[in-house]
């Protein structure tokens, strides 16, 4: 035998070792989280069966998480895998879509240790319990770069009830759910010590950072929204953002009064201080708030039925006629200039 | 103005100019391949519609590609992507699904220019038009590590027709598809410059090169498989490994005659060569061919209906009881031994 060929052959055992190790990381890890949904098949398949029920459409959303780009080298496996489930089902939510199931794509460094994993497969069994969703299938690779996951989301609604970017009409109100910012200025604490940090009680940063690293998805709004919007989008990359991208879709205008925009105390206790912090949390990712356009016949009933659903909304301006970038107002009615109207990783 | 804020600001000002990147790119590269799916929403939304027709189910299978690991650095980027897309549809073909429409997330490297992503466009127009599946939605990420293409694709099938790995049963025909090993044989001649590939003819070297790096999905095969078969599972890690996983799923053994593996003629030559490649052929991956588990009595039916679908099927042993791994016998009947049963890239 050659010296190459002992090479080659040392190398066939080494991935028939690294198969063996896939397979069992896959068993141990991943198929308890697909034990819950029958067309996972056990994960011992290559493949998942989904049956969707008569007279039901799927929402389909995929989203990546790069670790260095958007979540950050030490940030706990359980909360990385758990915000990267949560940015897909915010995506869903937005739909008006009740989550069904999703798949997972890992590519793992040779840095991934087992106990990484294990935690990162916690958490996304804990996020499962929360959404009532289960793993459906998946792809295990190994990458010499960073750790990234990739998850395809899969949503369910009834046919035609699908809530798009495209539908808002002038005239509309617009909602925003939850609070704007916080995210943005927990990315600010975590990245930069800003000199408004010290305002801040030790409870509002962890407000904030928390804000940032796990995002609570609106689920609960998706039948809200199928029942009285007319268009809706996820706040991933900003408030400003993304009704810049929902008011394009629809070819549409819009107003917002800054004032109006719902901030946690935290993010308040930091604009009294910083007063021009407004423009950057008016452009702050990370949010997964939702924000909708609503007829004016709609808006008592939307606002009540997003209480009953435990939602806070709030009504912070109006879809116009037009197709510029949306104008947000202060409250002496002057423009704010933003700098930026998003955050993007890429 | 601090220097901090002014870095800050530029960062801001960099960060839009990103996001315009990426939805310049979207718009011109992808959105035309999304042209012919109305559930794509022409890309300019964050999720895709998908609406089953009555009495479908649908199959979920994803795959992920890394550069340097399942495909080669210097590698035509039209091949890449058609290759990431085929290796997906070859999943679904072995359930007997049809392809429908499928996800794509690209993780980006700095190095990728626009002229590499307008040939991986291209590549994916070419095989959409080819397979009859549009692109659906998807997500664009930046990553500093190599360039990573995940699909998820989706197929449809009637309910209760998919196909499993699950089925098969003692007494039931082996067969394959095709022919086994060149796409191994033609990683071997890219990577290793073996001592056989003088034997062959120029024609034959590429033969090989070139099932490494396009593989055929068997999507012809797919309601031949749903009619006749009880169990399938396409060859992407190898014949004896993938054998090996539908055996272990069905709770069965097999037996494999050596001989009667179809075989190109250029296979057929290096192995005249160098007898010894035939536990190489029976383990390489990436043939993307079929093996399918069939009952005796809708034998003739499935080699007829194969026949008709233009796809050469070849029987090559028996589904077994026990649990054993299958065993390969060669011409006098004596087990063949396997260094290892799968190529695998984790």
């Amino acid at each position: 035998m050659t010296k190459k060929r002992r090479a080659a052959t040392a190398a066939r055992g080494e991935r028939l070792a690294r198969l063996s190790r896939e397979q069992a990381l896959i068993q141990e890890l991943f198929a308890p989280l697909a034990s819950d949904s029958p067309g996972a098949l056990g994960l011992i398949d290559d493949a998942a069966l989904f049956a969707p029920e008569a007279g039901e459409e799927l929402v389909l959303t995929v989203d990546a998480i790069v670790e260095g780009v958007h979540c950050r080298p030490g940030d706990p496996a359980d909360l990385v895998a758990r915000k990267a489930l949560r940015v897909n089902l915010s995506d869903l939510a937005a739909k008006g879509a009740a989550p069904a199931g999703y798949l997972l794509v890992l590519a793992l460094s040779e840095r991934a240790t087992h106990s990484w994993l294990e935690s990162f497969a916690g958490g996304l069994a804990a996020d499962q319990e929360t959404f009532g969703c289960a793993l459906l299938g998946g792809d295990t690779v190994k990458t010499p770069g960073p750790f990234t996951a990739s998850i395809t989301a899969i949503g369910r609604l009834p046919a035609g009830a699908m809530v798009r970017r495209a539908g808002a009409r002038a005239g509309e109100r617009l909602y925003v759910s939850g609070t704007i910012g916080d995210a943005g200025l927990g990315l600010a604490l975590l990245d930069e010590a800003p000199a408004w940090a010290e305002a801040l009680e030790e409870s509002q940063r962890a407000h904030l950072e928390q804000r940032y690293r796990l995002p609570q998805p609106r689920t609960a709004l998706a039948p809200v929204l199928r029942a009285h919007a007319s268009a809706a989008i996820d706040v991933s990359d900003g408030l400003a953002g993304d009704l810049a991208l929902l008011c394009r879709a629809s070819g549409t205008g819009a107003t917002v009064e800054a004032n109006a925009v719902p901030l946690s105390p935290a993010a308040r206790a930091a604009l009294d201080v910083e007063p021009g912090l407004m423009a950057r949390i008016l452009a702050a990712g990370d949010d997964y708030e939702i924000i909708a356009a609503v007829p004016e016949r709609e808006a008592t009933a939307f606002e009540r039925a997003a209480q009953a659903a435990g939602v806070p909304v709030a009504a912070i301006g109006m879809i116009e006629e037009g197709t510029g970038l949306p104008v947000f107002r202060d409250a002496q009615g002057r423009a704010i200039a933003l700098e930026a109207l998003s955050y993007s990783h890429l």
